[in-house]
């Protein structure tokens, strides 16, 4: 049997791939299990969306273009203008999900053995696509005690060698939920400037923001449009992760005549899921605002009730739905597998993402899980109490 | 502005792609043009996969699994059993489209540096793919003469060396609709054998078959079970090239284990036209029968039209809906460019793919041309007189 390549072996696994198993023996053993592990949102998908594929007018499902319908492109220009960002139809190309723009980025910028610095606790599946590139993921851990900010700009330049070649950062952030303020961006603008460097902005959670601080894009920053490559999805926004539609947007035409031949060789992004998203852009600000306050809400309950657990603590996420929290174990990974495959309260349980698979040095984030509000409040409210006596429980047998 | 990556500037641009702003300008000025240059049938999709998706009944477009739905696979296991394929649903992967299979086959399988071998004319983005995982692809030449036939196995055998890892063939073959024979693919098993090559077998144009020639699947082959990679897609089956759903089969648990990383990475396949896919599986013999005669027709009437045209020489594709003509002309890309830029007749002219485009050696297929017969015959009919006037006349201004 021929082997396998080196960068199989090396590809990561999902660090609730892990735990997939034990929830699915919990079901078997009859448990109601309330995923709190994963970023698929319960939100119905807009009905403008659903209902423009079910008009479906075609004979024939044909490629479309390798960049996108134009159409879906010029409207995008419409939606993110009202973020005052300032792109034109041709610096959008459409993406197979935001995980192609990610991976096309990496190819289309970074050679094998390139670095980008990236900071940490980060989306694990990064690094999935820098090992697909061959690229090398150095991270610069962010606090909980700071409530994951942007650490110091020191500890990047001690990473910055001549293999250095981008930066990249999710905002809002997956898991964290930070929101880099204006200052923190302007850091970051220098940082690039400075060294002339890639910067990828993983911009999904935009519509998703708590709080009184303004979005900054990186589009927004001044002086290294050539640098910025932003990464977007529309899977949040409308809850349609299914339809794997994404953006990989720059300003830097020499770049995306690169991304080009990487679209062209895969020949186009999915038809239907492009009318579908399209179709959702003309989403009314009702709906949009009925989303926001369902998170909003979730967000509060979750990150109240968390804070009120003897011994839990989480910092409140400023956008996006996700929250890491300090659990009071030794070891987040086995509290979580133990949750799934020995606890139970009333017939229910929780699956919950260790944050160890967020970091990349293992001592990092130990006692740390990430928590996903894609559940209604009733389940979040019913999954505290559960999460509240499985420490209790977790405790008494650890003692 | 930092630096594009080295792969993106090696990336191959499409042999097509170069010549459609001329197509673009030929329509601009007002000329029907006749697409034989790509591969995107004309064909109806079959209604019930259109059905499907017009009666979607869903209301949140989530992710669905990985490796794409379990009964999608189960319904794709009694298909590939109609061609003595026998395989379970574990041994299939959903991809977004043959495409992204082509893709993770050899980002699982090969390190950079890696070689396969690849007889040629062949598809061009075999060879993006490659470049996108850092392997490099080592060509053997088939011939127009030999009607594409495999070339002798001592011709893969002088290529072979520490670096080979695979074998890669499209059968039928795009672009030269050739099918390879029992004793070849017994030929090619037992050089996969000797070496313990992977051989990857791109098989999506097998319905497309017009000879009494058995098919012979690469999953046939006793003894390489191991080895063997199937890449395959319904795009093409089913006309529905727009929906990318594709798949990688392999018995190898060990290497589909490996890929299985890469498709969590990217999360799913899209998920709607897996619902369009799974429900083209249902289509009749009949609408399978009526596409196989319109394909077995225009291909009679294109390959008759070509060898009659003075200085043409096509040889009889058994399979696929392509045929590699040679035509009497010095330069084919200078002659495809010319049809689109200069000539018209009577209102109309042909977009060709030139083979330059499907060979590595720039020596090979510089007056050969690659033809899809895509379009209905009244259409071809047309096309082919154009094509015929085209080299009347370029004959003229040439001598």
């Amino acid at each position: 049997m021929p082997n396998i390549s080196m960068r199989g072996l090396e590809m990561p696994a999902s660090p609730i791939r892990k735990l997939a198993p034990l929830s699915d023996s919990a079901k078997a053993r009859g448990l109601k299990v309330f995923h709190l592990n994963i970023g698929q949102p319960d939100i119905f998908t807009p009905e403008a969306g659903l209902e423009a594929v079910r008009n479906l007018d075609r004979k024939i499902l044909e490629y479309s273009p390798s960049d996108g319908f134009r159409s879906f492109r010029e409207k995008l220009v419409h939606y993110y203008s009202k973020f005052k960002i300032n792109v034109n139809a041709d610096d959008i190309i459409i993406t197979t999900g935001g995980s192609e723009a990610v991976l096309f980025a990496f190819l289309a910028c970074l050679n094998p053995g390139d670095e980008i610095i990236v900071p940490e606790p980060s989306y694990a599946n990064y690094m999935a696509f820098a090992v697909s590139a061959g690229a090398v993921i150095r991270a610069v851990p962010s606090h909980i005690e700071q409530g994951f900010a942007l650490p110091p700009l020191e500890k990047f330049e001690e990473l910055i060698n001549e293999k250095t070649k981008g930066i990249l950062i999710c905002n809002p952030n997956n898991p964290t939920g930070y929101l880099y303020s204006r200052k923190e961006m302007n850091r970051i603008r220098d940082l690039v400037s400075k060294y002339d460097l890639y910067l990828f902005s993983d911009e999904v959670y935009r519509e998703f923001i708590y709080t009184g601080s303004p979005y900054v894009s990186a589009l927004h920053l001044i002086g290294i449009e050539e640098n910025v490559v932003l990464i977007d999805s529309v899977s949040k926004r409308y809850s349609e992760c299914g339809i794997r539609e994404g953006m990989l947007i720059t300003r830097n035409k020499e770049l995306r005549k690169t991304v080009m031949k990487f679209c062209q060789a895969r020949l186009s992004p999915p038809l239907l899921g492009q009318i579908v998203a399209e179709a959702s852009l003309d989403v009314s600000e009702e709906y949009m605002n009925d989303v926001y306050d369902e998170y909003l809400e979730r967000r509060n309950f979750v990150i109240d009730s968390l804070n009120k657990i003897p011994g839990v603590y989480s910092p409140i996420p400023m956008g996006a739905f996700y929250t890491i929290a300090r659990l009071p174990v030794e070891n987040a990974d086995e509290f979580c597998a133990w949750c799934l495959s020995d606890f139970e309260y009333e017939g229910q349980t929780v699956f919950m993402a260790p944050a160890s698979g967020f970091y990349s040095d293992p001592e990092l984030g130990k006692n740390e899980v990430r928590i996903a509000y894609v559940l209604k409040k009733e389940e979040l409210q019913k999954a505290m109490l559960v999460l509240e006596k499985a420490l209790e429980e977790y405790k008494k047998i650890n003692s």
